[in-house]
């Protein structure tokens, strides 16, 4: 038998796509003595790709849209390496758009085929707003996934460097790292030297969408101090990000100046780092959040390259204390006016949750969610359910991740065990993003996924038999899976006893 | 300032009793300019106690009771280096029964102590069967703890050797490895050569309640082949290890004959070791489970030395498959039954539950316990929330540990990451235990326990103000967090920036 497990492509039968599987084959016949196959959810891009660049295979897809047109790349400042693209005048090339129009896109071509439905499920989830494919036009590297709750939960894996260590290659491992475990995408939130250079050195090794959140580029622009920001600091960055391919990016744009005394009663005030930028500059100049005044001018600029805005909730919880207090929810409110915006410009959106919320106050969030921001796709951090394991918050954030997305919510964002302690490095990015594997894949049965129930009822089988290869071959982490067993019983026999 | 956190008692109002506490002194100043103290709930017991015997605390307490008398050793079997005592005859020396007749014992202001509630709540859960303190008479080394759903949610680690590796020294370092970490009670499940020395050893080093499977220590004497197992071996088990001290046995006395057949259309069979045991017996004899026949018998034996029966789910799911089925839910109302006949006999009873369960069903294992089993103490396995993850079950089975705790489960047991794939070293036990302390004190946070509230926010607090070393020293793991946030920021200034 051929090395376990083996990438298996299905070509599209309305476009010219062949989407990426992971196939197990099995020691079970079916009836006809055939060897049992599943295949699997892939997100690791093509083979061995090295770190110089991996092929743009929606490039085509793209230009053929006729849509948008590639620009002089010497007049830009994207750090990028590849000549950007924009949409022709009076164009919106966004997934959302196309959906509306009634138009399928090979893109949904692609996540109807990875997700097992039919492309109309697709079109009906993405038109309402329920679901997002978040691809920017300048990111052909991407392989199409789709964020929404009727779908796979997915993962984001937060990486990035910081003044304290910043290199570029280290960057890029983390990116493999965690697409190798099953990352959906991959936000980077680097803060150190060379922030364009290390953005664009993942974008061109990434097969999963990449976020950002550019007020961090920006502060750095303007020298560190958020008294400094401007709009039009932050409209040059997001331009720049936004020529660069990134899929999508977090704007803290719901956290208006009277939001902000609501916080005084808080144990830990302001934690979100986008937050405390965006309320230290609105309290020095006594102004409305810029982002917010700005909403729809960021919206014009997010559709022109069909950049995702992922709605920041820059007064999430930071505490069990302060879970689910006014603070919070009259932002989300907020940000419900904003999604309102953002699908007047055909723009993808989706809606950031906390945070520290106790297991019982966790279903609110997702009901509160649906109900103001109109069932946009909900994308939260944990949330961790006690304060008191640092060192463990992989675990404490992986149970209320596991429940919220039972609930509904469509993408959670991982916690690794450094969350709270120091920025993660390899081994933590793994740790965070088998944990969140499981809590997504938690859900997913918990809402009575099919294609997921089958993977838990193909190693439950294998248990059963004691085929022990099948159990490694079929787990979240083969490896590991295997090394524990070898430790008490190495015999190869002792694995199909 | 002293070493960080050291050990405080409480003395009892009552009784002549001393409760322990781990102290943590933070730097934060209360209003009196005095440092803020938070005192723990706390499982270690006495300070290094080594390997060669703990002080029997309770000695006096049962002795003054004059319901029991000490027994010549010579004459028993029980592996025990105490002379072991009876109820003397015609008496039931249960908490229980105690309970029922409203005295109030030690051991109660002991737990009300520890809980911080009134005695009286105490008296009343246990007089209506909703919470046990389960103490062997023979176990006088013991720290009386309680399990009931309106207390702390509790935490059980399992040891115990294999007849692939045993060594009963590192049996008490992995029993010492638990109450470290704070393992609220131990089950030893030991199969392996000198299965009583064993526990004896672990016995007489235990200050937490010891529970044990006896029906796996029978099957050793029988030579290993469960048709040859007999009421009669059962019983002599069972007397010894009671004489011994074990303080919880879990009896497989639910899996009746005719609910074998019920497990056919199942994925996974039976899993449970004991169950399969007893539906191996019940098959090869087809005759009725001989723990239900004589189920009275039992329950006398128990009565007369205070161990408490653990109703074990001999058909609890082993898989994502099988959760909730006819066979686990028939199994659970003889558990009920048997539940009346404990208490017929003043004999303290728990009911255990599953195993593998989906997010959604998890609720549902709960309704039907409090319903089927007139409240007594639920004591579930995980559950598991995929099958998916083997090397992780830790944390696949945390995520459903917490949500069925913050539904009314009173102890959980743990899983470590080496479930399904070998037994677990120490290590293994410290990964166990600290995914559970994190469910079971998400459970409690979930149930609105303020005792509980009052650690999230005393750390919380930390956080907000950075002061490091607060934060460690409120931690669940106080070394690794620290070693966590050492690796980027080493210098001590960095602590209490």
């Amino acid at each position: 038998m051929s090395e376990q497990p083996s990438k298996v492509y299905v070509n599209g039968s309305l476009f010219d796509i062949k989407v990426p599987f992971r196939r197990v084959v099995l020691d079970e016949l079916d009836e006809n003595s055939n060897n049992v196959k599943l295949d699997l959810y892939d997100t690791t891009g093509e083979d061995s790709p090295g770190n110089s660049g991996i092929t743009p295979l929606r490039q085509r897809w793209i230009s053929n849209r006729d849509d948008t047109h590639a620009i002089d790349s010497d007049k830009t400042n994207t750090g990028g390496s590849v000549p950007p693209r924009v949409a022709n005048k009076g164009k919106r090339p966004t997934q959302y758009g196309y959906a509306k129009s009634g138009i399928i896109t090979p893109e949904m071509e692609f996540v109807a085929i990875r997700e097992g439905v039919d492309v109309g499920i697709i079109l009906e989830e993405l038109s309402k707003g329920r679901a997002i494919i978040p691809l920017n036009i300048n990111h052909p590297e991407a392989e199409p996934m789709i964020i929404g709750s009727r779908f796979l939960v997915k993962v984001n894996a937060n990486i990035g460097n910081s003044s304290v260590s910043a290199n570029i290659g280290d960057e890029v491992t983390k990116l493999h790292t965690a697409i190798q475990w099953g990352a959906d995408t991959v936000m980077d939130l680097s803060t150190g030297a060379d922030i364009a250079l290390t953005r664009d050195a993942i974008l061109r090794n990434s097969p999963v969408p990449i976020g950002t959140v550019p007020i961090y580029e920006t502060l750095a622009r303007v020298g560190g101090n958020p008294v400094n920001l401007s709009f039009e600091a932050f409209k040059e960055t997001m331009i720049a990000q936004a020529m660069g391919g990134v899929d999508y990016m977090t704007i803290h744009a719901g956290l208006r100046l009277s939001h902000i005394p609501l916080t005084i009663p808080r144990v830990t005030g302001i934690v979100s780092r986008g937050g405390s930028i965006m309320a230290t500059w609105a309290l020095a100049h006594h102004e409305e959040n810029f982002l917010y005044s700005n909403f729809a001018e960021i919206c014009e600029i997010a559709s022109t390259f069909d950049v995702t805005i992922s709605l920041g909730d820059g007064l999430r919880p930071g505490s069990i204390a302060d879970a689910n207090d006014q603070a919070q929810f009259a932002e989300l409110a907020t940000l419900g006016e904003l999604v309102k915006i953002c699908r007047a410009h055909d723009v993808q959106v989706m809606v950031e949750g906390p945070g520290h919320v106790p297991i019982n106050r966790i279903a609110e969030n997702v009901q509160k969610e649906v109900e103001l921001c109109d069932e946009a796709p909900f994308y939260t951090l944990g949330p961790l359910t006690t304060d008191i394991a640092p060192g463990y918050d992989h675990i404490t954030s992986a149970i209320g991740a596991a429940l919220i997305a039972s609930h509904g919510t469509a993408m959670l964002c991982y916690v690794t065990p450094k969350e709270h302690l120091g920025l993660p490095n390899a081994d933590d990015v793994k740790e965070g993003m088998i944990a969140y594997k499981i809590a997504a894949h938690a859900g997913d049965l918990s809402k009575g996924h099919l294609g997921a129930a089958q993977r838990d009822l193909a190693l439950s089988r294998a248990r059963f038999d004691f085929r022990w290869e099948d159990q490694f071959n079929l787990s979240l982490d083969p490896q590991k899976a295997r090394a524990f067993h070898d430790e008490e019983l190495p015999a190869p026999a002792a694995k199909k006893a």
